[in-house]
């Protein structure tokens, strides 16, 4: 197809594209968001709804033992490594409609596109709807997120399912899953259900989570990676409560001051790495003291906090964790506190594959979409692939307000552009 | 009366206060500690008891508008300034025995020896026990506890007693005050119930609430003056909610991490206080991100602490006050986000007399009790009564686990030794 047929044919399939959005948005509405819980009746729709559209289009339609959707068009040579293009279809409590449905409906479009124009691809396209990539944000517990994905591609030692533990429920993700009627069981660390032998290259389109594209007035971006994190999910400092007034400051075991100075001296590091041209983000999202005790004239005994440490290279991850211990260490001898900072979930970064985004900004010139290389700062189910060994590539549909929040807007216009590039990728 | 008639007839006093300390701590207690809510059940049976005590003693007793209780041994002369000595009555909720209720006892013990002794001192000799010092702890708003000490004083504005507002039951001091039958109406700015002329001097004991005197094996502290404070109770920094990974740094406005760089700026600044001589404590009993918006892959949008300044010296006080509102400023306009720090609650430090700080070292001596000179940096009524141009004077006792919690632990041996100095000085 060249670029006026997969324009015309892109934009004969973004009517059905924004009805499916309004449909996905109306089933699954939670007040002003959406709430489409993991491996729970939210993912459930929108999958019935991705497959419903599958069928629509005539594709073939499997499952995994993990409840990830398979939609496949045949290519012309069946034998042909196959793309596999997706996103995962649950999202975040309360969050916005296009966090990963934008990647599935971008495929089907593409597809329907294919139809539109006649064309036939020279391979198997598959359209993949991934289970599970927002667990972290329903279940708590030690577990890594991005379980269908990790699954399907023998990244997930089972037992992480019986660790990750719903707040709501109280029942463990591998009884979810059971209940939903999948099969945790037959996932094995090191055994997939996807080779990458048998796929060309994993390509998912995402809208973009930060601010980048939008104020730079670009509407789609070409990922070149995807940061890297180590994260303390509930570290703690212990001190000792006493009365503010009456003990003084040699006697203290202050539990705030100590997790302060800690995380200005991270922030200053951070500072640091950045003025050296180095690739590292740090957030304290969370950090409190304990509601019961605390009390604005008692020095507090007590605070839990999180660290979460980013970078796209994986040695300056690995060097901030360890400044972030031996900075604590420091601090509790000398403040006479306890730091308690837990394990660091490592999660590698990812490198998207060249070749690829060199052929995307190929494809972008040929059809005069504006473009420009950026990280990825968020986690996607493309550093899954990447990390077992395929090829993956990713496009960011520029977004004005963020994401995880009912405040996403994606617009039509820039999903149409970047769904004409996948679709030229996939019409190569 | 002399030394030994002192020690004896104080001794004499010693089991009745122990056996009133353990009615007062069986008939209030609330798991391991005591609560004595101001205005309400516990705090009315503390003054029941003592007000038996003392008919017990044959005193004259007596309750003004606001609950204030005074108990009077009349002297040789009843036109001379009386002597007036007591504490409070109510604790913090689960809070220890002796906090507050030790300066009340030691005061009836005192009149108990006069007694035994079969003496009458010169002047009158009121035993005050006062309503409400711990009212910061039960009822939140903008007021400044003290109450009762206040109201009698006439230096608390009426309309403080609506601000007051208790979390548990909802009312106000002031319906809660008219529900136990008093008349907060009654209480004026500037106008006194108890006149400075009509007193010689304030007397207070209280078991210390810091470590400083068990650390150095003192058993009774003289002190030299009361901290003043300035308190801003709910102080808040705004940014905004993010991606923590997507949303690069120039992007941000991350409420923790200038709250943090804000509250180890003025650690910083505290130390520096202290290494130049000066008298300072720095608190923030309480720090907390937004429990129902926080997450660990969230920029953190909004953060509530609490900030606790106490000198000596007012001008100290002042100055960190000043320096806190400058450096929020700053590092508000540097890192994109809003501080409201509010009101800082001023309560001004208050000096003891010199007099007296000197005559209770002369008592010491001849009464062979080992004592030091130390701030208090807890509040204490003392400095309404200072503030209210009283003369006035505390003696602490030894006291192992702090106060405000149920371990206190002060020794009936030093309660003696405490108790003797206090009859020392109203026999004179």
């Amino acid at each position: 197809m060249d670029a006026a047929l997969i324009r015309d044919s892109v934009s004969a399939a973004m009517p059905p594209a924004e009805r499916l959005f309004d449909e996905l948005r109306e089933r699954t509405a939670d007040g002003p968001g959406v709430s489409r819980e993991s491996y729970a009746n939210g993912e459930q729709v929108a999958h019935d709804l991705a497959a419903r559209a599958a069928r629509e289009l005539e594709l073939e339609v499997s499952c995994d033992a993990f409840g990830n959707l398979y939609m496949t068009l045949p290519g012309r040579d069946r034998k042909l490594p196959a793309w596999i293009a997706g996103s995962h279809l649950d999202s975040v409590p309360l969050g916005g409609n296009f966090d990963g449905a934008a990647g599935v409906v971008a495929g089907l479009s593409a597809i329907a596109a294919f139809r539109h124009a006649g064309a036939t691809p020279l391979r198997d396209v598959t359209i993949m709807g991934v289970r599970a990539e927002e667990a972290s944000s329903w279940y708590g517990g030690s577990h890594q997120g991005h379980i269908g994905s990790r699954m399907a591609l023998g990244l997930l030692n089972p037992r992480e399912l019986d660790g990750a533990v719903s707040s709501r429920s109280g029942r463990t993700l591998a009884e979810q899953m059971r209940l939903a009627g999948f099969d945790p069981g037959a996932a094995q660390l090191g055994r997939a259900h996807l080779a990458p032998e048998r796929y060309l290259a994993y390509l998912e389109l995402h809208i973009e989570q930060g601010p980048v594209l939008d104020n730079k007035s670009i509407p789609v971006g070409i990922v070149t990676g995807i940061r890297g994190s180590a994260r303390a999910r509930s570290a703690r400092c212990l001190g000792e409560y006493n009365h503010s007034g009456a003990v003084p400051h040699e006697y203290r075991s202050d539990a705030v001051l100590a997790t302060v100075e800690l995380c200005h001296r991270l922030d200053c590091e951070w500072e640091a790495v950045r003025n050296a041209g180095g690739d590292l983000v740090f957030t304290v999202g969370q950090l409190y003291t304990d509601g019961k005790a605390h009390s604005i004239t008692k020095v507090p005994g007590e605070v839990t906090f999180s660290i979460d440490l980013r970078s796209e290279d994986l040695a300056v991850v690995e060097r901030t964790t360890a400044l972030a211990k031996q900075l604590a260490a420091q601090i509790a001898a000398r403040r006479r506190v306890s730091f308690e900072l837990g394990d660091f979930n490592l999660s590698p970064p990812a490198r998207m594959d060249v070749t690829l985004q060199r052929e995307f900004s190929q494809g972008a010139r040929c059809l005069g979409i504006s473009t420009m290389a950026l990280p990825s700062g968020a986690g996607h189910d493309a550093q899954d692939f990447a990390h077992a060994g395929f090829r993956a590539a990713m496009l960011f549909v520029r977004n004005a307000h963020g994401s995880h929040n009912p405040h996403e807007s994606m617009r039509m216009d820039d999903f149409h552009l970047g769904t004409q590039l996948l679709t030229w990728m996939l019409a190569r």
